[in-house]
Order: structure tokens, then sequence, then C-alpha cells
């Protein structure tokens, strides 16, 4: 029996010592044939709302598996309360702005139509399985809801008060990111990031008069879409997010 | 005559006015099929020397270009000195670590193999491309060097006086790193990151003894190693690097 799970998996049902879980046929089929465990084997479970729980192996067939839980590893812990705003850019980058996303601790997804967005649809069910996979993979105990797409506009018609939006301000209005930061607080924020050709004059001059935009700036070179999300995710979680936290704290 | 050039290349040759400049038969495809540029057309060239430059095209055939330099854009600036040090990953992986740190200013790229670095060969030659059309995509006058792959033994037996090697410690032995990086000071730095697997064990140990390594920590979730890299470079570049200098300075 392995003691040490390699596998970690986001499942929908509550988990609990005692309780019997069932997977889908992806999941089983993940399981199986690409981590090889067999009835047995103790895996993680995980699903954003009751911590993280080993679980052992039952049954597997190519319809499924069962799995019965044991013991809790880590308790449910509070997250950044971080949301992302990001125009649909082409595919294999938007996959990287997902993946990335979930990496970096990000709360909730929201795909925004700007004036210079090229793309026209989402597909929310592939952006989804990849921030599971993400959440899986990066240890977190949480997954981020992918919402569904709508227009800028729309989205800020509809601000909740009390969240500073973060703008990537990539015509040169914005502060140096560190100062901004640095300047922030703490309380709920969310990150917003253009398409690849940017913001329509217009719309980029309405964000920065926006009372509760702070327009920061990512330095001297022009960042692709996928490369400033990451950026500002990661000076986010650095100077104002759980990146501050002493390694171990968490243990 | 477009004079606003939206097509930026990098080339070998000097720079100066009334300069002729040959392109060979790739570059000249991309001007003539991808940028669907012609005789006339207005183009920006940079050799990470001269500095920015327009230039006019005179010829476009199937095997080469020939172009007539015009008037300096931008004088060459010096960049920060900043090195990274990436054990190679699997090709869709590393090919975005290396577009990446062309976008965030890296200078100097180094491939090394450390104890559980599953991959034994480099391709150089499509690295240094990467790093090629990153540059030209994101207005830097420079192009990073892609230097052989070698091991890190060899590599930091040979380690230059003054360079501090900031190392992403997946091992909860560093220090957070803003407050890390607020402390670093001006400065040759270099940026280590491991593989997938991490670092052995005793690696790590005795990277963390070395008197010019200052491990940093990157937060309680498990990064991958592209994104170990973007974040580490993007809070570097925040917080000791040119993303301090307020926009509009550069201009």
């Amino acid at each position: 029996m392995d003691i040490s799970p390699k596998v970690r998996l986001f499942v929908a049902q509550p988990l609990g010592g005692g309780r019997a879980v069932a997977l889908d046929q992806a999941q089983a089929h993940y399981l199986l044939h690409v981590m090889r465990a067999g009835p047995g084997t103790m895996i993680a479970l995980f699903n954003g709302r009751d911590g993280e729980w080993l679980a052992r192996i039952d049954q597997v067939s190519k319809r499924g598996a069962t799995l019965m839980v044991a013991d809790q590893t880590r308790p449910q812990s509070a997250e950044p309360d971080l949301w992302l705003l990001f125009a649909p850019v082409k595919r294999a980058r938007i996959d990287i702005i997902v993946e990335k996303a979930g990496e970096l601790g990000v709360s909730e997804l929201f795909p925004v139509f700007t004036r210079h967005t090229v793309m026209t649809r989402v597909n929310g069910e592939r952006l989804s399985a990849i921030a599971i996979e993400a959440s899986e993979q990066c240890e977190r105990l949480s997954v981020p809801t992918v919402h569904e797409a709508r227009s800028l506009e729309e989205m800020l018609a509809g601000w909740p008060a009390g969240r500073r939006l973060i703008l990537l301000d990539e015509g040169g209005g914005g502060r140096p990111v560190a100062e901004a930061f640095a300047d922030l607080g703490d309380g709920p924020a969310a990150i917003l990031v253009g398409p690849e050709g940017g913001f329509a004059k217009s719309e980029l001059d309405a964000l920065r008069r926006l009372s509760f935009a702070c327009p920061v700036d990512l330095g001297p070179r022009i960042l692709r879409a996928d490369t400033a999300v990451i950026a500002a995710l990661s000076c986010f979680q650095a100077i104002c997010g759980d990146w501050r936290v002493p390694p171990g704290a968490l243990l």
C-alpha cells in the first residue's frame, strides 16, 4: 500500500471519514491507465469545502471507480479573494492563462470581451477542466470558478463595493507594480488584463477613471497577455497575498 | 508608405543611417508572406548593440531581401544583468520558459542538468529562435544568449564573484520572495529553477549552503517549473529590476 499519495483528485461529493465516493469514467481511466493505480492504492481527494482526505481505491472498472475515504490530511483553509478578468485570447495562450491562474491562487475567473477582443466564443467546459487539473497538481484545496464570458461593460456595471480593480495599463498610465501593490492593503481584489491588441484608447481612459481602479505598470517591455497575467498575479501574491506567509507556517 | 512599423526584426549586421542590410530567406519569407510587406514598407531593426533603426524594404525575393537603414528610433540602453538557470523540461514548457524569459528581460539563459532532470538533450537552435522572436515582439533592444546545456556542478564550479544566485527553494527553506528581494540590492543576479521533479535532497542542501545563494519561497502552492520561472522573474523585475522605473522615464 502506498501511503504517500501521488494522485490528487477533485470531486464534487462531500468528504468525510468512512464515506464512499464514486469516480466517473474519465477519473477512473486516469487512475488506471495514466497513474497505473489499482485497488488498495491510497490517493488524495478534495472538494473545495471539506479539506483534503486520504482515500483507498476499492474497485476500478472501465466505467468508474469506488473509493473509501479514510483520514483527513489537511483542513479547509482560507484563500486569497482574488479574481482574474481576462480578454479571451487564442487557444494555446488562454489555456496557459487558466492553468497559471489556478496555480497562482485565483479564486474566480471571468472571461470578458473588450473592444479589441478578437475571440468571440469561449469554451468554458475546457477551461474548467484545465482549472481543475491545475488545482489537483498544485496542491491547492479549491478550484477556481470559471464564469461565463460577458462584456467588460456588463462586468463593470455590476461591480461589487469594496473590490479593487487592478488594471494592467499597457498605455503607460499606471504606477510601478511593486509600489502600487505595497499601498494596496488587504481586501478583495481583481486583476484585469486586456487582449493581445490592447484596450481601445477610450476604453482605457474610462477604466482609469473608475474610483475602484488601480492602474499598474509592468515595465518597459511589451508583455503578451498570458505573461502579463502571470506577472501581475505573482507580484500580487508576493506583496499582498499568501506568499508573504513564512514557509512552514501553513504546515 | 507605412511610417509606424509593425514589424521588428533582429539582425546580426551593424546598423547605421544609410547602411544596406541583407535579410536571409526565412526573414524575407516572414516579411513577404506573414506580414504582407513589400518594397517601400518601413520596418524596425535592432542588433543588440546599435539601438533600434527604421529601415525601408528595397527588394524582396524568395531568396532574401535588402533593406536600407534610415533613422535611429531608440539608442541602445543598459538592461538588467539577470541570468536564468533552468533544468530542461519537456518541449511545450521549455518553450514557454524561453519565450517568457525573453519578455521578462533575462540577459543570459543557461540550461543546466540537475540530478532529477529527465531531459538529456536541449535543442539550442530552437530555443535561440524562440528567444529572438520574443525579443522582436516585446520591443526589447537585445536578445538573450542561449548557452549550451551543462551540468549544474560545472556551472557552480565556475561561478563568477559578486553574482547572487536566487534559488527557487521548493523545499520550504527560502524566505518569502518579496522580503528576500527587498533585501537583495542591486548588482548581477541569477535565478535557478529545478526540474519538474524538484532538486534532490542532497543537491538542495548543498545549494542552500553556497555563500552566494539566496533561497526564496514562492508560496504554499506547488508551482510548475515554467510558472515558477515567470513568477520569480516578475517579482525580481518589480522589486529589484527595471519595472521600478516610472513609465515614461525611458521614452
